[in-house]
């Protein structure tokens, strides 16, 4: 009895420590999702004075007079509105204030309709719930569309809200007319507050978001391949302890999901930077199915970095080749991202495409030559299947030029003298490297 | 200019079949969406019986007295609170119940705390302003956090919601308590309606879903190597035309998304069926990353498939192991499928997994007696890296195993007489396989 008092008295004595763990932890990842993307603070912030800007249709005597309690509707609005990007927010913006309006509209016709039939307050609900009844089963069914998933769910639930309130709460309300104007007008305020601090303050556009994601997708795809010849063949020192480059590859795998919302979000747009309305964004999926492609080989390879490495002797008899192709589509990778991210034709690619294929015709013939017959074949398997995967990426990488060429076509990418922000450490004439020039390949 | 008008015409004429085109192609979606998953149709008919039943407030004059427009709030909620599965509508009620309780406490709290100190109707909407900015601000960079944004986006939206719109209010309203109590009320009328309909009326649950899914992916992978091995060494009949079996696995690759969706909404589930509330959900998400591992090499083994077919004489050497890799590991993931899916100890796996390790051991010696020296090496390498990639998928099955053994200890998975649902075809005694036995592998 008395340890069990002294248990307890412990564990209410450890709870103040327990909790502050649990505090600083919080803390130091609120820290760390700051530091991850700084936007993330500024949108904080962006939202709130939003928020605080609308809130003046409360505090100003004026404004309030003459929208009066409507003006929640414009608090309600921003809130929800307000997201990270610009894209969807105004993609959001639209499926409301369209949605509201069409809504309202169905909502008003339906009530007027069956009040004019003047059957009394006995049949008059059961049509009206009836209506409902149809109305909202049948939305609510057409929001398993994946088109319509995909960029008007949300417009399809305000649609079944604003219908519901408006033909249940006309039962009701006398100055329906009154009150749905008011709101119209406070909904359209408020998406035009939020929508104007997404665009003038900091904007956040998603369409960049994708371009600079399959820029660095790509450039991971190379920091592996040009890393890993020197891992596999042992040629890297040991106690070199920076081996993040050999993991990066793993986000890849997993981002068809964020790319195809970004790709939604983007379509809502306006032209900014050097992106057009109508900027070609489902390029950018088809290069973003293409890496994954590529990043499933790069997983394969991966598992072959940590089983054992004893055959370096076999190991080397290729080894040349090998490194040759691994690091040159590595190089054609990195090159790739850098034209991606500073939206000039891939030109110099060719060439580390063309090196790798020397070197995989190179690989064939040795492997023909037959040097192995001293050995057990068995050994050989693993490393003629790396050998195998890196031809198959090489002929990945060949086919994300393509696309990527493609995508400097549509988009009307162009050499420029003085590229504005080089996140790579390269030296100029990588970037003015002349006219495109196509090398034959297939 | 006659050419123009008549132009204008035909385009006019052919509008409507333009027009009925259109419409023709999304009934034939609509129906084809509700014939992947008809449960979509009864969601739509629950969510349209919940809304209907809702709006009873406002049709039936003594529930309407007692409440007035706030019932409002309870046709609201359950439009925005009901989802397809159980998991997602508990999840954002509780979300939304617990937020707006929470919310509209710390709202009135702000304001009797401002109003308290009585400083005049300048510096008062003032201080409000920063108290919502600060609140607004900090509760929206909380949205960031991974594991906030997982299972509490949705509340701490509503939280902002539901602050700003009683501090603000406040400053205008009077009776503000009495506001505050009837909309809780309704708040949690709307959401019991709606959590009844989704528990009651035929319900989803995320957590049978999830346990489906995974037993469908596994089987689907199980499909392709079974059928594989004919497929590859061409002993499959060429009129043969049915096959679907080889691209199911491809929804595989891409289902790390879903699989967590559904986890986060099974947690808030009560015991449904075979399920306890706090059944091992995490373990489902293990088990989806091995089978992604295992859809990977596969996707490598399918790219094989269209290769070139030139070297049957070569194939044929290791023919007999690497066929019998194939079907052994696709039995035995079917059967891990099957456990799954009857929720009985996967017993009778570890006899077709032994069988295709001896079948892997067979593979090397075959390959060691050197029968290749008359052929060309690099005629052998796709040959041999299929074997080598066949390899693998049977040390992935093994985890897969390992995993779904690891499943039935910590949901207790017991052999049952009777298995009520066996969508497979079998014959009883492989449900029966009596008591489970481990065979050492590894």
């Amino acid at each position: 009895m008395v340890s069990e008092v002294t248990k307890g008295w412990q564990w209410l004595m450890a709870l103040p420590s327990v909790f502050s763990a649990k505090v600083m932890d919080t803390m130091s990842q609120l820290k760390k999702v700051g530091k991850e993307d700084p936007r993330r603070v500024v949108h904080s912030l962006k939202v709130a004075l939003a928020i605080t800007l609308v809130s003046l249709f409360y505090y100003v005597k004026p404004l309030y007079n003459g929208f009066g309690s409507s003006a929640m509707w414009a608090v309600f609005t921003v809130i929800v509105v307000s997201e990270f990007s610009v894209g969807a927010t105004l993609g959001k913006g639209f499926n409301r204030g369209f949605a509201t309006f069409l809504a309202g509209a169905m909502g008003l016709g339906s009530y007027y309709m069956v009040n004019s039939m003047s059957m009394g307050h006995i049949v008059e609900p059961i049509l009206l719930g009836a209506l409902i009844f149809l109305i909202t089963a049948g939305v609510t069914y057409f929001r398993f569309l994946p088109q319509m998933k995909a960029r008007y769910d949300y417009g399809l639930l305000v649609f079944i809200l604003t219908f519901c309130m408006v033909s249940v709460s006309s039962y009701r309300d006398c100055e329906i007319l009154d009150i749905a104007l008011k709101r119209v007008i406070t909904i359209l305020t408020g998406g035009l507050i939020s929508i104007s601090v997404s665009i003038f303050v900091l904007p956040v556009w998603a369409g960049g978001d994708l371009h600079n994601l399959e820029s660095k997708n790509i450039e991971k795809l190379g920091n592996f391949l040009e890393g890993f010849g020197e891992e596999y063949f042992g040629t890297s020192e040991v106690g070199d302890s920076n081996k993040s480059f050999l993991q990066g590859y793993k986000s890849v795998l997993n981002s068809k999901q964020v790319e195809e919302n970004l790709a939604n979000f983007a379509r809502w747009e306006p032209c900014h930077g050097g992106f057009r309305y109508g900027h070609p964004w489902q390029q950018y999926l088809k290069i973003g199915n293409l890496s994954r492609q590529c990043a499933y080989r790069i997983d394969a390879l991966n598992g072959f970095l940590n089983s054992t490495k004893t055959l370096i002797e076999i190991r080397s008899k290729i080894q040349e080749p090998c490194m040759k192709m691994s690091t040159e589509t590595g190089k054609a990778l990195k090159k790739l991202a850098v034209a991606i991210h500073n939206m000039i034709p891939p030109s110099s690619v060719d060439t580390h495409i063309a090196k790798s294929k020397v070197a995989a015709t190179s690989l064939r013939s040795i492997i023909k030559t037959g040097l192995w017959e001293e050995t057990n074949l068995f050994d050989v398997i693993p490393v003629l299947t790396v050998a195998s995967l890196l031809v198959d990426v090489v002929s990945c990488t060949e086919r994300l030029a393509e696309s990527i060429q493609e995508l400097a076509t549509l988009a009307k990418f162009e050499n420029k003298k003085h590229p504005t922000s080089p996140r790579h450490e390269e030296t100029p004439q990588q970037h003015n490297s002349g006219p495109h020039h196509v090398i034959a390949i297939n």
